[in-house]
Parts: structure tokens; sequence; C-alpha cells
């Protein structure tokens, strides 16, 4: 009897041990879900990683190097204008963009190539984290590279839209008529990839942190879009998903750039749309304290 | 003594499952540091999470209010110059950007309120992912609000040199004479905090998904950037690190908005200084293909 009640209590301690474990096991899963689930849809965390981002934030630990150059102080010159110029500049200049518009047909006539050398040399005079510059703008012209990076975007863009986006976000998009069949990566005469450099390398060869990276390398963007229509070229902001790995070993860009945005760059097509909607006003997108 | 050994075996039991909770308890938390560690330092991926993210990761499995509206599309409207009007309105705008500098000395002298409304519709006119327009300016001018925002950044920033940031970042920032000192928040007669919307609501109040809320947004940025060159104003773009959600509550911003961007505005004080140092030049931003 005895005997028996200490193998009784004996069964009942290892099945807690075991239901123990197995309720631990079910949180880590449940734990581990959301992660993947935002793997799995990178523009919801709106980040564009690759297999390489995780690794990266490994290597992170130590390693970095540490530069000592101090760097000298200057008095800034300033360009000042009357206060009724500042009002008649920033009208006008707001009016300037106001014209902007995303155009996704693109004639294939070509443009002058000093102009696409004057926006990109604009867009590297944005800010950006400790002064690290981390772009690279890839500015592509020979026609069978073009089609090349049409024919990985448009493969991708077919798994994006048959299975990876859902029907949201489909949805979403057919308002805008955009559809995987990128014609313009063929007409436009320049193609503009814009890589982010995830870190740098200092002179020793030792990794370099580019702080805030994604965020410097976006407003980069938006002055280059600014510049383009200043000079009256169009075009339209994509984010190719899932291609930047493919498209940065075709570009022959080292590991530590990741693709960022695709701009085709051109004179919109004789019988260029878009779609007929309207800006958010001023009270709808500014609060005043 | 049969008793006895009942009791040593349910001891026995009971210690093993403790012992098991423990083991358990310290892969979790093994597993646990590397995210920690992700977390703790912001800037390597770029992402400016706040402690709403996760939570907001795991509602958007489903939910997401479906659009099912259609837009008509029209003909495009273009502006186009001669080629030689484009090379010389590229160049100028170049040269106009290039002067642009990150300005930490800001006189509190007022600016026109229009100006500030007109850059801010510059950077409304921003491309967004599927056309969310995912941004809200919050344009600060009550000195007391200003002084409690410098309370809260100088308080987080002072952490974020003494323990967040790391003996590298202060090495790279202490070229820039950057500290957490940051009297520009007192004396500039506007800050611009931009938010992101990392979702919207339908009009049926479901969530609508903002698709890369942080690249638009940042994009906005930079047009925001060079519409107040232009204007003649100066700012300096910081991203105060674990503010947001201060910030946030101060300003009374609903939780679907983080803070992204902070710009101080205004003049350049009269002894405004800056870091003596250049771009790096075309070739070593630009590759063509």
């Amino acid at each position: 009897m005895f005997l028996l009640t200490s193998v009784l209590v004996a069964v009942v301690c290892l099945l807690m041990v075991w239901i123990f474990q197995n309720a631990d096991g079910g949180t880590q899963r449940r734990k581990g879900e959301p992660r993947a689930r935002a793997e799995a849809r990178p523009w919801v965390d709106e980040d564009l990683k690759d297999s390489t981002d995780v690794h990266q934030l490994e290597e992170d630990a130590d390693g970095w190097q540490v530069s000592e150059e101090e760097v000298d102080h200057i008095p800034f010159s300033h360009t000042r204008y009357p206060e009724k110029e500042m009002l008649k500049r920033s009208q006008e200049f707001y009016e300037l963009l106001n014209k902007r518009r995303s155009v996704r047909f693109i004639s294939n006539e070509q443009v002058p190539m000093e102009v696409i050398d004057n926006v990109i040399k604009a867009a590297g005079t944005a800010p950006s984290g400790a002064h690290t510059e981390p772009w690279t703008f890839v500015v592509v012209k020979d026609p069978d590279v073009k089609h090349k990076i049409r024919e990985i975007v448009e493969e991708e863009e077919e798994i994006n839209y048959l299975k990876r986006m859902g029907p949201q976000w489909v949805s979403d998009l057919k308002k805008l008529r955009t559809k995987w069949i990128k014609e313009y990566l063929d007409t436009a005469p320049v193609l503009i990839l814009i890589f982010k450099r995830v870190h740098g390398f200092a002179a020793n060869g030792k990794k370099k942190i580019h702080y805030y990276n994604e965020i410097s390398v976006s407003i980069a963007c938006g002055i280059l879009l600014a510049a383009l229509q200043n000079a009256g070229l169009v075009t339209v902001t994509t984010t190719p998903l899932n291609c930047g790995p493919r498209l940065r070993v075709l570009l022959n860009r080292p590991a530590n750039e990741k693709l960022l945005i695709l701009l085709p760059v051109g004179y919109p097509s004789e019988e260029a749309t878009v779609p007929d909607f309207a800006r958010k006003p001023l009270d709808q997108i500014m609060v005043t304290v």
C-alpha cells in the first residue's frame, strides 16, 4: 500500500514536470509567432530587411571602429530674405511641388544626364545621422540591365500580388491601378536605385555605425523628388518588395548596401494619366500648439 | 519507512519541477537578451519603436478595413522646360540646397507663421504608400510647451549619453559638439514635431494599414527641409531617442502616432557656427550602369 502511494506520488510529480515543460513550450511558441509574422510582412513595420540584417545586429555588439578625429567649427553664413520674399518663395515652392504626381507612364525619350547629376548632387546634401552620408545612387541607363531589373521586379511582384500581400493590400492598390507589369522599367531612360548603406567602413576596414541610415536615405530621397520636380522630370516612388538582394547582386553592390527605393525617371508619356485624388488640407496634417 | 520514502520521492519530484522551471526561465532570459539589446539600440536598425509597436503588430492579423472605392484616372498635365533651362534650374536648386547646414544655434526672433504653413504644405505633397499621407506636423510656438519638451528631451538625452549610447556613438557625436543641453528647444520660435501615423482609421473605425509609413514620413521631412532652406530658415534634424512616448502624451497625440523627427526652426543666431566638413563628391555617392 505504502509502496503504491510512493509510486503514485512519483508518477504525479513527473506528470507535473511534463505539464510545466509543455506549458512553457507553448508560451515560447506563442511568443515567437508575432516575430515570425512581422518578418513575413515587412511593409507593416516599414523596414526593408533582407536576410543579412539579423546577422548585422548580432555583429553589432563590438568591433565598431572608434573615430577620434575632431572637426573644427566655423561661422555659419546665412542668406536671409525679407519677409515678403520669404512668403513668396515658400508659396511658389509649395505650388511647384504640389504639381508633382507619381507618374507610371514614362516616355522613352532621353533626358540630359547633367540634370541627373545635379538632382543626385542635391539629394547628397541631405542631413544624415552623425554626417555618415549613408547613400548610394545607382543610375541605370543600359537597356539590357534595365530589362533584367524589370524581369526581377515583375517576377517578385507577381509573387507579392498573388501570395505575399493579401487581399487588403491588393485592394488598396487596385484604386491606383498598380499591377505587377512595370513597363516603365524598360521605357524610362534612367532608373535611379537608392541603396542605404547599413554600415560603413573605417580606414582600417572596421565597421562604422550608420545611425538612422534608413531615415537619412529616405530624407535624401525626398530632396531628390523635389529636385526632379524642379527640373521638370517625373518619377514614381517604388519600394520593390523582396527584390533588394537580387537587384543588389545584379548591380554589383556590396553586402552593406540594401535597396531602399527605385525611381524610374524621365518625361511623362503622351497618354500619361494619374489617379484623380486630392491631398489632405493643411488642417488635417498640421496641429499648432 | 515507506511513508518516509514516499515523502522523499515527492520532495525530489517537486525539486525537479523547480529545477525545470528555472532552467526554462534561464533560457527565456538568454533568448530575450538579443531582443532587449536591439530595443536598447534602436538606431542600429533605424526604427523608432516605442512600447506600443508590438501590440500593434499583434493586432495586425485581421480587422484591417477593406476599402472598395475606385479612383478615376485623369490625364497628367506636365510643365516641361527646354533642356538649357532644366540644366540651369537643377544647378541652381543644388547650389541652394548645398548651402543648407544643420544649425544648432537658433535665434529667438519670431518667424512669419504663413511661411511655416507653406513649408508644411510643401511637405504634405510627398508621395506615400498607397496615398495614405501618414504624417502629422505639430507646430509648437507656446514657450511653456517648448520648455517642457526641452526638459523631456534633455532628461532622456542625458541618460542616452551616459548609459544607452556607448563610447562609440558619444565619440562620433563629439566631433559635432552635440551634447545633451538643447538650448535651441527654448530659443527657436517654432518647433516642428513630425509624427508618423503607424496606421489610420477607416470611416467605420477599423484600422487602415499605412504601408511603409516611416519611409513616407521621412521623404516628407526631406521635402520640408528643402522648403525651409528655400525660405531662408534654418533647422537641425533630430531624432530624440526614447522621448517619443512622453512627447506624444505631452502633445495629446493619439496612440497611432509616433514621433519620428523634431525640427527646431528659426533664423540662425549671430554667433552660429557649424562643423567644418565637406560633403562626399558625386563619384562617391553615384554609380552609373
